[in-house]
Order: structure tokens, then C-alpha cells, then sequence
């Protein structure tokens, strides 16, 4: 077999945020370097703790023994033993057995609830399907909505590279929009209707708009006005709405507010228009990647469509047990009044704090860097950079295409020098997609704070020598 | 949105597994009607206690901060300890953060070794990944193996519906094989041939062979001949090979034994046959099926081409973590000596025992019904039992599609009418596909020993009453 004999799909797709860069840092830790890893948001790789009462809950309902055990009363709080009573009495099989496709009946109730609660709004089990993490679910609404190798997806650039990824791989099609950076990465209705009439002029058919709010690699955070007009949008051209609200709870900028797709769509009075939401247990402040749990609410279509979700579900089984049992905890958390409750809130209030200190940190110092220009980031968890090189080549010369080959070389080459000489790993630009002649590195917030302000000073040192080193080079070729 | 705006492929892939008959089951059960689920092989569901062993440590693992209780050490024993610390070791990050792509690396090595024990050959931690389960792990080669909408995958009938619904799913081809019901459900040389030879002349371009050993539905064990034969077959045809084991500790005739393909094709020195092996934590005496862990072996191909593979297993980032530490479980039970070898023996070989208890009880209760005919399964978790009934319609005048349309009918009529009059819930043969004319329906032998026995004798008796109703109905339309 070769390489060759491959689905050409899945060669050419992409997937920076696990790419060389990623592998190369893997070799130099086995080497003995200390790599400090910002190409993923990864929480607990870097250091924070997890929350104490999900985890014991898990432990219970992993090992039901342990209720038995006198010592147990002496270990964990009353409250985590009623929940975790609670759970294994509403979920009798145990953590062992398949759920029904769509998940545990009584957490898709307790996420309508929770989806209620948050938005003022109605929602209803019947449309919510528990997912191992959200990427499974994005994949699973993308293959679902693909009817022909010419239907599109409208991506955001930057975006999470999920999708890209993904419609390559499924054979669709990219119909990429610029999120405006000269205003906080918002969305512009003018770049979106020139996006969507040059892929129509292209006889692409596009299907859906896919937003992701908070931004991954931006850390934007929508407005309510932003998000009204990307709905009248998507009504206009008949399109779904793919909401990715994974960093709904990481706002850390003074005055935003996380409005979802479902609260604004509601209170336009608008019920035709296919809404898909995603979150997930691996962001917020629960950090919990490794378990792969989220949820799939789906709006607005008819039962049939539905069930057809439900289907598609079913040929993967159901998704993990536990990381449905740590959503479940994420729309139920301890209730004031219960033993747990303080320390909950002391170690939530704790990880927000710091994500915001951080963003500070981060956003305050590289923009403090000398070519290199950033907001604070205002939610989730990362920060995408720019930043400008000298020139090496003569690009008054380039085509189109020549010009993004060496932008995104020089992206990359970037990151590639910044992890073998500071042992930082950041995921260049190029990989999440940036307005043609820019350049950016997209860095999580998420190392310990002082790592944080470590990485900054590596990065002021690093980028001062780095262009130094290309200036005394410039316009000779690489 | 109507359901004409999805995926083509996602309305025509069948799941029956999970199709109509369950749903039907769940409804019935919410009216509080006793179902005994016997469509899906889910050990825990059906009363099957998890292996003392692996769940203390997933307690101690999900909240390591129990290892520095003192009244830890009366509850678990020293050995569950040690293990636990070393993979806390191992995985400093916890279960809460993404592992590697491929999983974490100390349990890849350990598969290696696993495997290495098992059938005395060479193994690389290289060429595993850790996934969701089995069924992910399929998906994946599946979509990795498509080149094109014409390359065809030869599967066994009867199948495990997953490959049909992911093959109609990705717009590949199915190319099938008869498995031969009167040679214990082995496959057959002439078979395979006729039916590649069919495929091609369809200008069909055949790319893998998948094989289920043990098998589901069928219960059958594949003699180390018939392996070879495959083998030979694949090296012939230039076909990769799709080794589903996840049944490999299920086995339960005397003299069978479990040959992996791995060890036939090391044998037999063939190097150049892509292989492709499945394993889980779902079956076996595990029965972790809520977790979602396994793992894919690959052989034979390029390191771009495993490459690759990784790459299609970043986009999902990585399997949930619980199931990789269940894998690792798998694969290094407790040893002569520890704490907790004589539990764990105890436990396995009680699980053991008891499903090669009601194999044998289904096997020859229901045999032993008039009209029913099945061997006692060899091993896996099913009895594919073969029925007939007298005929409501007249079948010399039926066309080829017709026929099967009506056997279909037939089965289907059967397996729900015997859910609601009795609320035993099996899947008709027509979900797994049949040789045409014949019935079958497939059950699990997994409830506990009486209601086993119980299942036996109510499918007795709707037998005969079903029959008896047909009978007086022959021949009118139905």
C-alpha cells in the first residue's frame, strides 16, 4: 500500500492544530527540552486542576462500591453522594453500558432545562443529543447537511480548523468569509454577501453559515446586534446556522455577554431557519478534554430530520458515559446551600480569574512587542496575533498563490524557530487561514500565569532577534 | 428544512441494530412494560457486574486526591494502588486533558506487548492507536480506504450493520459475501470468488475485504485454515484486509480457538497485506461498552500511510481517556500474586461461564423448537437463529425484489409482533442481510441464566401461536 491508495481527501486535509510544528515539539520533549505546549486549548496539560466535586461524583459512580464503605462519609460531602445516588438510580446500567443513542434520557432533560434557564427561552429534550465532545458532534451536522460534493459551508477565517478539515475530508465545499479584525473580529454583513455571491458565481451551493462565538482563534465575543444581523443573513439565503458555543462561559471583557444563536433567533420570532448549537465539557471552566463530552441541540426542523440525527448517532452507539455524566454536572453545578457549593465556586472563580488575568497578560504584552499587534483577547481562550516580518523575497513580483505559499511559510517558519529556541509551541496563522499579506500565531492563554508572563518576554526576545536575523537577509531568497 | 435537504446517504444507511423494533422497545418500556433487550451486545445492561478491578482504579484515577486518604488503603487493595499511581505517573495530566492523537503512549507500548504475548510475533506501539471504541476505529479506515465512490468493501452476510451503514454512509460500494450457514458460518473460497468476480463486472474496484472473527451475528470461530484461505484470497486480489477480534475472548466451543489475523498472515510471511485489526473494551468479559474504548492495529503500510491514520484520529483530537485506560486494563490484568488476581479470575471466568452457559441454552432450547434451527454459537455474543413460516403470499410469482422485500416484511412482521406480545426485543436477519428465502433473527445470549431460559421458552410458544396465526391467513395478502 501506498500513500496513494489513500481517500485524496484525507491527504489534503488539513489540521494545523495537531500539525508538524505539534510533532516536532513531541520529539524535543523526548529529548529532555521543556516544551511549554500553547497550541491547544488543553487545560489540565497545563496545569489546572480539575473541579473537585465533578470528580469525586466520578469516582462514585465509577466504583458504586464505594457508597457502601463507612469511610466514604468521612471523604466526600453529602451532596456529591446524593448526586451520585442520584445518577446511578437515573442511569441504573452504570457507567459500563451503551446509552440509548441520543444519550441518558434524564441529563437531555436536565440540558433542556439548563438551555431554558440560561436563554429564558423553551427547549426540549427531544432535540438534544449527547456527543463525545462537540468536534464529533460539528462532523456528524456536516456530513448530515452534505447532499452533494458542491454543497458549501460558510467558515469563518480564522477558524478552528475542525472544519475545514472536516468538509475536506467529506468532499464538500469551503466557502471561507474574513472576520473583521479592525472591529474585534466581528462579522461583517458585506464581507459575508460578497463571500456568498463569489461561491454562488463559482456554482457552489451554500447550505449553511457556521459561527463560532466566542471566536476560536479570535476571542472575539459577538454582539447581540452582530448576531441578529448574521441570522437575517442566513434567512435571507436560506441557509441553517451552525453555532459553536464551546466558550460560552470564558468571557472575560468588561461589558460582553454571551448571547446564543437559540435566545436571539427566539426573540426575532424566527422559527424557520435550521439552528445547530454545540457545547462541550472540554472549555468553560470545567477543562475536562480527555473525557469528550458535549451536546447537539437542534432546532427548527421536523421530527423526521430529527430522527435522521438520531440515526446517525446510533451508528457510533451512543457517546462515552462519563463525558455525559460531566455535562450533566456542567447544566447542574452545586446549588447554594449545598456542602459543595463553596468550594465549587472558589475553584470556578478561580480558573475564570485566571484566564482573565492571563488574556491580559498576553494581549497588554506581545501588543507591547514591537511588530506585533493584539487585543486583549475577550473571551475563550486563546489569543491570534499579528505580527510583521521584513520581507525576504520580492513580493511586488508574486501571484496570488505565490504570495499565500510564502506567507504561510513565513508563518510557519516563524513558529517553528520560536519552538526550537524558546521551547514554545504556537500554531502559526496560516493554519487557521488570515487576510492575504497578514501574518498571525494563534497562542492559548492557558499556561500557569507565571509561564504566561514568561512566554511573553521569550516572545518580545525572540521576535526582536528573529527579525533581525531576516532584515540582514532581506530580499535574498530563503 | 425538510428531510430531502440531508445527505441522500444518510437517509438510505439502515442501522437496525438500533432501528424501529428498539425504538418500538423503549416506547413499550416507558409505558412500563418489561422489555428484555436482546438487539444489542451490552453485557451491563443486562445485569453483567464490571470487573471490581477495573472500575476501583478508573475511582482512583478520575480523583486521584482519594490517594492521600487514609482510609483509602482499607478500601482498595495494594496492587489497585500501585496500578493507579503508575498511571497517574504515566499520564501526569490526568484524564481530563487530551492525550496525544493516537493515545497515550505507555499504553500503546503495552498493546505492543499484549499482542507480542498473545501470538508470539512482533508488534509496534508505532502502528496502534487508541480510539472510541471499535466502531470509530472502523469508520476511520473505512473513510481512509475510499478512494472513490466506486471502490467497493466486500463484507460478510451476515454483517455487523456498521459497515453497511458506514459504507451507504461515505457513498462507497458494498460488495458481499454469503457466509456458509451449513459449514458453521465459515467463509468459502468459491464464494468470495463469485462475489469480487460479480463486483468487477459491475465495474466495481474491490479495495478491502472485512472480516467479523469471531463473528456477529453469527457466533461462528474461523478455523486457522479458513484464515489462511482468506488471506490468500486477499494477497490474490490485491485487497487490504479489515480484522474485526473484538470478540476474541468470547469464545466457547470446545477445540475452537481464537487465531488473530495478525499471527496466520506472520505465519504465513506475507508482508505486503495491509492489515487492518479492531479490538474494544465492550466485549470480551469486560463488557465496558458505555466507555467507548479499543484500539486499531495497523500493518504493512508505509509510515506516511499510518501517518495518515494519526492525522484522521487528530481531527477528532483523541479518544476519551477513561476508554484508554480501560484498553491498558485490558491488556494487563492483574498477575499471579497481586492482591487482586483471585477476584479478578473469579469475576472473568464467572462471566465466562456463564455465557457459554446460555449459549448452550439458546442454542439448544431454541433449536428445539419446531421450525427453528441454530448450531450452539461457537463464541461472540449472539445466536443467529434461522426460522421458517408458512407463506401469506404467493412466492412463484415474485420477482428477485419482491421476494426480498417480502422476506424482509416477514422477518420484521415476526421480531416485532414477538416484542409486543412477549417484550423480548431481537433484530430481524434482514438487518444483518440473509441468503435470500431464508429468516433469521439474531439475539444476544446475555440476559441472566432464568430469564434466558424464560426468552427460550416464550419464543416457543409465540412460535408456534405466530405460525398457527400465518398458517390460517396463508396465502391471502396480508
Amino acid at each position: 500500500m501506498e500513500i496513494s491508495d489513500l481517500n485524496p481527501h484525507l491527504l489534503t486535509a488539513e489540521y494545523a492544530v495537531r500539525g508538524p510544528i505539534v510533532i516536532r515539539a513531541q520529539e524535543l520533549e523526548k529529548l529532555g527540552r521543556k516544551i511549554i505546549y500553547c497550541n491547544v486549548g488543553n487545560p489540565q496539560a497545563l496545569k489546572q486542576k480539575p473541579l473537585t466535586y465533578i470528580r469525586q461524583i466520578l469516582s462514585l459512580v465509577e466504583y458504586p462500591d464505594l457508597l457502601n464503605f463507612h469511610e466514604t462519609q468521612k471523604i466526600y460531602p453529602p451532596d456529591v453522594i446524593r448526586k451520585a445516588r442520584h445518577i446511578l438510580k437515573m442511569n441504573p446500567h452504570g457507567t459500563g453500558a451503551y446509552t440509548q443513542s441520543a444519550g441518558m434520557p434524564f441529563i437531555r432533560e436536565t440540558i433542556a432545562e439548563f438551555i431554558m434557564k440560561r436563554d429564558g427561552i423553551e427547549a426540549s429534550p427531544e432535540n438534544i443529543i449527547l456527543t463525545d465532545g462537540a468536534s464529533k458532534a460539528v462532523q456528524a451536522v456536516l456530513i448530515a447537511l452534505m447532499k452533494s460534493p458542491n454543497d458549501g459551508f460558510m467558515i469563518p477565517v480564522p477558524q478552528y480548523p475542525l472544519y475545514s478539515a472536516t468538509i475536506e475530508l467529506y468532499g464538500a465545499k469551503q466557502i471561507k468569509y474574513f472576520l473583521d479584525e479592525d472591529n474585534s473580529w466581528q462579522l461583517s454583513e458585506k464581507i459575508l454577501e460578497e463571500s456568498i455571491s463569489k461561491a454562488k458565481s463559482e456554482g457552489i451551493n451554500p447550505v449553511s453559515i457556521v459561527v463560532i462565538n466566542p471566536g476560536n482563534p479570535t476571542g472575539a465575543v459577538l454582539s447581540y446586534e452582530n448576531i441578529e444581523m448574521i441570522i437575517n443573513f442566513a434567512s435571507k439565503h436560506g441557509l441553517s446556522i451552525m453555532a459553536d458555543e464551546v466558550y460560552q462561559d470564558n468571557i472575560y471583557a468588561e461589558g460582553k455577554t454571551f448571547h446564543s444563536f437559540a435566545k436571539v433567533m427566539t426573540h426575532m420570532g424566527i422559527k424557520d431557519i435550521p439552528l445547530f448549537s454545540f457545547h462541550s465539557v472540554s472549555k468553560g471552566y470545567t477543562g475536562e478534554c480527555g473525557h469528550r463530552g458535549g451536546y447537539l441541540e437542534i432546532r427548527n426542523v421536523p421530527d423526521e430530520v430529527m430522527a435522521e440525527f438520531i440515526k446517525l448517532q446510533s451508528i457510533n452507539l451512543c457517546a462515552n458515559t462519563v463525558g455525559q455524566i460531566i455535562t450533566y454536572l456542567l447544566v447542574t453545578p452545586p446549588q447554594v446551600g449545598e456542602e459543595s457549593y463553596e468550594l465549587f465556586i472558589k475553584e470556578r472563580d478561580y480558573i475564570l480569574g485566571e484566564m482573565k488575568a492571563k488574556a491580559e497578560i498576553i494581549g497588554l504584552g506581545l501588543s507591547s512587542i514591537d511588530g506585533m499587534e493584539v487585543e486583549i483577547p475577550h473571551g475563550a481562550m486563546y489569543a491570534f496575533v499579528r505580527f510583521e516580518l521584513p520581507h525576504t523575497e520580492d513580493i511586488t513580483k508574486m501571484t496570488e498563490s505565490e504570495r499565500l505559499t510564502y506567507d504561510a511559510k513565513r508563518d510557519n517558519d516563524y513558529c517553528m524557530s520560536l519552538l526550537e529556541e524558546t521551547g514554545i509551541c504556537v500554531v502559526p496563522g496560516s493554519g487557521f487561514g488570515q487576510l492575504p499579506g497578514t501574518l498571525h500565531f494563534r497562542t492559548t492563554i492557558l499556561p500557569p500565569r507565571n509561564e504566561v508572563e514568561e512566554l511573553v518576554e521569550k516572545i518580545r526576545e525572540f521576535h526582536k532577534s528573529y527579525t533581525a536575523k531576516l532584515k540582514s537577509n532581506s530580499y535574498r531568497t530563503v
